[in-house]
């Protein structure tokens, strides 16, 4: 019958797949952005760390599971090209924003490490999602109101000592500090280390939010103060809100505190 | 008829009435969050830019529109106690997140004032969004994905020398630096003495990213760096993104550039 010789199979550039970093945001539903939620519903793979892919789902039986551990974000964003390579839609989940201490950055150390044509030519799309220092904030009010950033203090990629100089050049700035990655069972001792940083040139009154796992069903905010707070407070899943020389806390009606940071500086 | 006196009418504070502060996101429907979606619905009393109004609708004839110039925040915010202190279910709109230079520290500098019991009854909610300097980020590739800062460079309410204090220990910390409200026709020459600063400490060839209107349908992304910026391709509606010393550019197939910033630090 065939007359003509059968098309070579097309090759993986020609009919690149997709690959959307996503952010599920906080945790709860009610805070991902629909553009997510309608990623996920025409993913065919879906990678990442376990507890997240929990979170984004349920799934369809057609769509593929490739959960894996935390720490293999590399590996993890490999394998995701590898499957966009091959034309099929894959998902990188990560929770708050993929774009702050999560997969994106780790999606494009992979493909600038990668030669090969079929990664580059993948649909590459970053979705962002509310981070886990946003929803602390709007739990706690409005610490993050004026200048502000935003500090791994996670040793695994760079060294201790750049932490503790962007601590004390941030604190000398006066902003407002959100500290992710705060303490974990390997390293207790560097949070101590950057609350002595800290203590040394902010107040002892500095007001200090620490929000764990905040838009979960076991989230806790907890308001102390640079002086007051232990480190035991203290996990990996907790954001801690370091205030300005200005933020103030203000009594809610509930007994409970809000803590927020106005708008102006010195003046007015 | 009568033969009771009539009641006399409640006391506001004995009815309290809800004031949420919501966070609309960078401005397309896709990227708004499920719960501030649902705020709107509920609510009775819209209050808010005219732009942001717009962009949050459309509202039902039932829903009141109590929209407004930009920059009587403190005056929006007071406006909305005073109705939800009368009972009413008040929605005020921040694009972006509203705990990020937004109306959020101004309903909190607005409670804070007030010594009126009914006011400080409200509940009050803060939800938040994805911010613009997350929404460009995303665009752009990952350049949020290490250690950054959020600084404005509006002087309204703080002196400038402040702001210059700030950029330059930013830049000596080596976060990457997001700048909100760059440069507006009131003070066209600020953005020049902040690029000033940041060129004495940051390379010539930093990346920098413009992301303007980014999720609505005008928007526009630009790459370009710290020498070859010129500030007439900023105003206020631009988030100025300006790398480390480790952001990165890597050619994408379409012959524009992604921007990110890797995981690690010097080592590795």
């Amino acid at each position: 019958m065939p007359s003509t010789q059968p098309l070579p199979s097309e090759p993986p550039a020609s009919r690149p797949g997709r690959l959307a970093v996503i952010g599920l945001g906080p945790g709860s539903a009610e805070l991902m952005a629909p553009a997510v939620r309608e990623e996920l519903n025409h993913a065919q793979d879906i990678v990442g760390y376990t507890t997240y892919v929990d979170l984004a789902g349920p799934f369809r039986p057609d769509q593929r599971l490739l959960d894996s551990d935390n720490r293999q974000e590399l590996e993890r964003a490999r394998l995701a090209f590898e499957l966009a390579a091959q034309g099929r839609h894959v998902v990188v989940i990560s929770s708050g924003d993929p774009g702050v201490f999560a997969m994106a950055a780790a999606v494009f150390e992979a493909l600038e490490q990668s030669e090969d044509p079929a990664w580059h030519a993948v649909e590459l799309a970053i979705l962002p999602g509310i981070s886990a220092a946003q929803a602390a904030a709007a739990r706690a009010g409005a610490p993050l109101g004026h200048d502000f950033c935003v500090i791994s203090l996670s040793d695994n990629l760079k060294p201790w000592s750049i932490i503790e100089h962007r601590l004390r050049q941030a604190a000398q700035a006066d902003l407002v500090i959100a500290l992710y990655n705060p303490r974990s069972k390997a390293r207790p001792d560097q949070f101590v280390q950057a609350l002595a940083v800290l203590r040394e040139i902010r107040a002892p009154e500095t007001p200090v939010v620490l929000g764990r796992d905040i838009g979960r069903p076991d989230e806790s905010l907890t308001v102390t103060t640079l002086t007051e707070i232990r480190p035991e407070q203290v996990d990996m899943r907790t954001v801690v809100i370091v205030g300005s020389s200005l933020t103030r806390r203000l009594a809610r009606p509930d007994g409970d505190e809000w803590v927020y940071t106005p708008r102006w500086y010195g003046r007015d």
